[in-house]
């Protein structure tokens, strides 16, 4: 999978999209949501995207396998303040055989605040990476 | 085990203590450290006080059991802010057959930032209650 | 204020209730939710609980006054997982002049998870004790 | 700045490195170091280096200006588990004029565990840009 296309700020784009709303433990002393705290929100989105597509991730992982993330990153354009409803816009673009790439964008009020992507593998319990299920493939090609 | 017992707030009363310093991200938009990023500081010194007493927690966790969290009670005194070095003064007062207590004084610079008590079990890994092992009371004797 | 009596384990005498969805970033190496997390999520209920009442928090803050956290404490009755849906039943029993308490309730499918008690103080920007505010009162009477 | 080149996982090639420990706290369900909690890491080897380079940054904070952070890119090549000791190794490869790259390498056991990039700019309390102070060009320079 190749990661380097960058995601659209175009929500249109997004055939799926999750609410978020900002708690004040994710804010730090600049008076704004911490960087890190993005990761867990873009995580919950992602989740969220599985379970509607019928493949909820606890039951995925009580079967045996899981979910790796091998790489994320995120471009912070506007900052996020306590209280403020994230809109996570997810999609997943295109999955290879051993991992496929999702891309964010995040916006808050119709405004872009953050788009990313995060990069993932199957890999089974014991951490030896798997193939990319076929119904994950056909759940990414629905949107 | 009581836990009614209020953590004393004179360090000589603590045999062992383990600084933190303070993360910019455990800050929140008061300018200050959220009040839940005070539980990993009290669990980081636990870790390390267990480690000193030659329990490194990783092995208990290897060889099967767990040591679960029943109670936590920090009372805030004074703020901690970015860049404070807390030290984080550990005591564990008495033990009981099923769980025992373990009491904390942070202060940073010698003034009291906050106490604590946290009570806790002995678990296996399926989380049935498992007797406090007799090393625990041995190393909760020696202080 | 006096925060001695405990909580109450019945849904019953709690008058609000918040819903939040256990995320993946919020468990640990045993599976379970980690015990910190637990306040985030009292916050998240509490600050919905004002917003109902008529008073969103960062409109406070904007207006000058914080609700510093003065105590908190939690007991850990049942484990939550990642997927569960943990509604926080709300209460806040008694307000003084300086300070008041909330009471929690956790609940998964009607079973109980934990109780909580948070105390908490008016404060200027500055940190200074303001008094309990007359709205906040009338909020706190109305349940 | 080009944030393009990708972070050696040479340790030769970074000037600087910190320890951080991995906490309980920081885990998740699959046992490992949850995906999110390694962005706090670089802030603080990142905040540990501006230090040695004479330039706390409370200092700076109090002086009115900030860090943003603009972008993070996280490659996961090994997981990381509790307790281990993690050395994260920094470098600042280049400054622009109004923002800078940081290049990561996290080993464990002299085993790469990651590498990261993350790109900022100096802003102002109200979050306007400023230009990289001639300090932090030549702290950068001198490695």
């Amino acid at each position: 999978v190749r990661h380097a296309t960058a995601p659209s700020t175009d929500p249109a784009d997004y055939p799926f999209h999750h609410d978020v709303r900002v708690r004040f433990a994710e804010t730090d002393a600049m008076g704004i949501v911490h960087h890190a705290a993005y990761l867990p929100y873009l995580e919950e989105a992602r989740v969220e995207w599985l379970e509607r597509r019928g493949h909820p991730y606890p039951a995925l992982h009580a079967a045996g396998s899981d979910i790796a993330v091998v790489e994320a990153h995120v471009r912070y354009v506007r900052a996020l303040r306590f209280g403020d409803v994230v809109r996570v816009h997810v999609r997943v673009p295109e999955t290879g055989r051993a991992s496929f790439a999702v891309h964010y964008l995040l916006t808050v009020a119709g405004e872009v605040a953050a788009t990313a992507v995060t990069a993932h593998a199957f890999v089974s319990k014991d951490g030896r990476p798997l193939r990319v299920p076929a119904w994950f493939r056909e759940a990414a090609a629905a949107g």
